[in-house]
């Protein structure tokens, strides 16, 4: 398989031209889908077999649902379209003189346009040995894990005779307020005290903690205060422990410092900031903001007209101000491009700028209450979060994934109970995945 | 936690008998069933937090299933017995003399009786160094770890540009032809011809095999003729190649050996026989027939009328001959001991000799097919299969469970597709776990 070359030239066999999209996350598989079924010969390349739900990852982590509920193989998302090509690999870089796509087996992949969707990663600001101990909420993989080291906390607490440890054992530490760190915080909460309450013998519900640290001076920063201040009140009558303005200084296997205080904790997960995956570096150029790649108004490459960056890696402006990395920013960034390359490879025609419409931003808060900021006006309790669901059922990639998600949650809403709580057998090797590698 | 000791003595401070139940499987969960909400103090000792439904596992490794349809938190299913404790620890050895179990970190558990349900592993006959590479299917682990090379070996197959190699890495070695590896034959091929068909672009069917090796001159040898007859013509027609009296003599990563022929392979499974846990060892006693515990009449081991063995790890004879190690005898079994000792401790009554009732003997054969054994008479065909699925479905613990079974059933009965398609990220880490530990 080594050493193979696709034959060079920006245009195929058949004389139609080349797309080759990496990454296949929201923006990635949008701008993919737009290609479909044209005369255009489309190659998306993704290191991962699936794409994945992330706004659904944390149910995964703590029990709820299970890993492929939330994620679908790309080849059948697009297996429809016949002039799509799906490739397992990882890229290792791009010539844009060359116009070529290297992968880590040796060949390259030849395009005549090249869209980068490679997304985020967590950022863990210089402190690498922090990600061992404090997996952040992007892979299936780390989603496992969190669960695993989650169970494996409150199976030990409950072997224990150490008061001390008993109660370490039942502490979480969420270190960064966002969404994924206020969901994880609500669901750990109401996870943690239901098993206690149900299924342990020796444990006691007083005893379990579940803290949110963020260190800037208020959680879920892109809402509105009136949310923020909602999402705080809830928290706490979840029992959930939010420290603000708050930075953490270690992190180690069992604890966490963050300014005077020392955690000794059984889970640690991390949630505090993200930056772009190293496709600037593949280009030769420097990432601004987090090194994302900086796009012109039509989400073309500054200074590389051919290649286009969408989604989280992608530093788009709207009025000077950069966009948010938001999936509904990924996947309206895919639609476009997608768009803009048909009629430009198709009919040769223009297309304007990329402009963002703005869907609504929400956060799910504890048990069945979320918020939603849609610019204009609010919403927040138990309708918001009908609304959460409905939408988020309705935007999983296909039927029989709706289906078995909305049944998940109206069992759990009449029961409390979660499928999912299994700690996979080899606990002890079960160490995080490279994180390199980064995935829309 | 380490260090710790339980108070020694066969009655708890309430002056309730102890029962001790190692292993959560089929048996063990029965016994422990039995026992729940009586004055007997039970605890249920497991490595893992959840049981296996074991008869649909093959489900997870051809990713029609997720782990968490096929499991359950051994808590959850224990949890409304409030005189039942569960733990989640390896059993080290057993004090027959004191009284106590000893468990992986250093603490003992006293017990008045003892139950051993630690079920059996694969068998590699002398040939560990085959297990890597030949991972059986008894844990979730071991699934995941197949799906994983199954679907990974189809994706390098749509890259290689080698004609051979693509060959190679499209043909399936599945060595047992018992239940599990017939089931899988069947599944592989079903799945493969599926995806090749829809997903991929530069694979062909007819480049695809499934390679059931077995030793001995019969597949599913516990079944009459005329049904393994009707087995042997369903494979065929699945495009399953059925290999009799070929014994295998060496197995690498992508190599299988059997007889004069040489097989190159993107994945192996082993399926050719199992032995029992290796609680014989724990008692000081010589297993039988694959390290199995000999029993009496009642179950108890012989020479330790306080210690019963149940299920795959016990050699029970009936009219001289030894019992299979199927679910069924270890459902019996687990009942059976679990009244036995509510009889004893309770009401001081002794109880009658274990009889196995034999409920019918299953297998699955590709696509919707399926055959039953029932002793007098015998059933085949599509409504076996139907009758199958019903009956698996019933056994399922929970009615979520069911529930998600059934719907992933339907889906795929109409439309072929495959819900769990998860290539796990990393595929380079992911060995197989150490299999000394059993699961029952």
């Amino acid at each position: 398989m080594a050493g193979e070359t696709f034959p060079n030239g920006t245009v195929n066999e058949a004389g139609h031209s080349r797309v080759v999209i990496v990454g296949a996350g929201f923006a990635g598989l949008a701008a993919a889908r737009e290609l479909g079924n044209t005369e255009i010969d489309v190659t998306v390349i993704d290191r991962r077999n699936h794409n994945l739900f992330q706004p659904l990852l944390y149910q995964v982590a703590t029990a709820a649902l299970s890993p492929a509920d939330v994620s679908e193989p790309i080849r059948r998302t697009l297996g429809r379209y016949r002039n799509i090509k799906v490739m397992l690999a990882e890229v290792t870089g791009i010539d844009a003189a060359a116009k070529e796509v290297k992968l880590d087996y040796g060949s390259s992949v030849p395009y005549d346009r090249l869209v980068i969707a490679t997304g985020s990663e967590y950022n863990y600001f210089g402190h690498e040995d922090w990600r061992a101990w404090a997996p952040g909420l992007k892979t299936i993989h780390e989603a496992r894990l969190i669960r695993q080291r989650l169970l494996l906390a409150f199976e030990k607490a409950e072997l224990s005779q150490d008061p001390e440890e008993k109660k370490a054992l039942l502490t979480s530490v969420i270190i960064g307020g966002g969404p994924t760190g206020v969901e994880m915080a609500g669901a750990i909460s109401e996870l943690g005290r239901f098993m206690i309450t149900r299924d342990f013998r020796k444990l006691e519900p007083d005893n379990m903690r579940v803290i949110l640290i963020e260190a800037g001076p208020k959680i879920l920063a892109a809402f509105p205060d009136n949310l923020v201040q909602y999402a705080m009140k809830v928290l706490e009558k979840e029992g959930v422990e939010v420290r603000t303005n708050l930075p953490v200084a270690s992190v180690t296997k069992d604890e966490v410092i963050a300014g005077s205080e020392r955690i000794r904790t059984g889970c640690i997960i991390w949630g505090a900031g993200v930056k772009a995956s190293p496709a600037a570096r593949w280009l030769g150029i420097e990432g601004k903001a987090g090194g994302r790649i900086p796009v012109e108004p039509d989400l073309s490459v500054t200074g590389l007209p051919d290649i286009f960056a969408i989604g989280d890696t992608a530093l788009g402006l709207e009025d000077g101000k950069p966009l948010p990395a938001l999936a509904q920013v990924a996947k309206q960034q895919g639609e476009y491009v997608g768009k803009a390359l048909r009629l430009r490879l198709l009919e040769d025609k223009p297309s304007g700028p990329f402009r963002f419409h703005n869907r609504g931003n929400t956060a799910v808060i504890g048990r069945n209450t979320a918020i939603f900021d849609f610019g204009r006006w609010t919403l927040k309790g138990r309708f918001a979060w009908f609304l959460w669901a409905l939408v988020h059922v309705y935007l999983l990639v296909n039927f029989e994934k709706r289906l078995l998600v909305s049944i998940q949650w109206i069992w759990r809403y009449l029961t409390r109970q979660r499928g999912a709580r299994l700690i996979d057998e080899n606990a002890a090797s079960f160490v995080p995945s490279s994180t390199q590698r980064t995935e829309t």
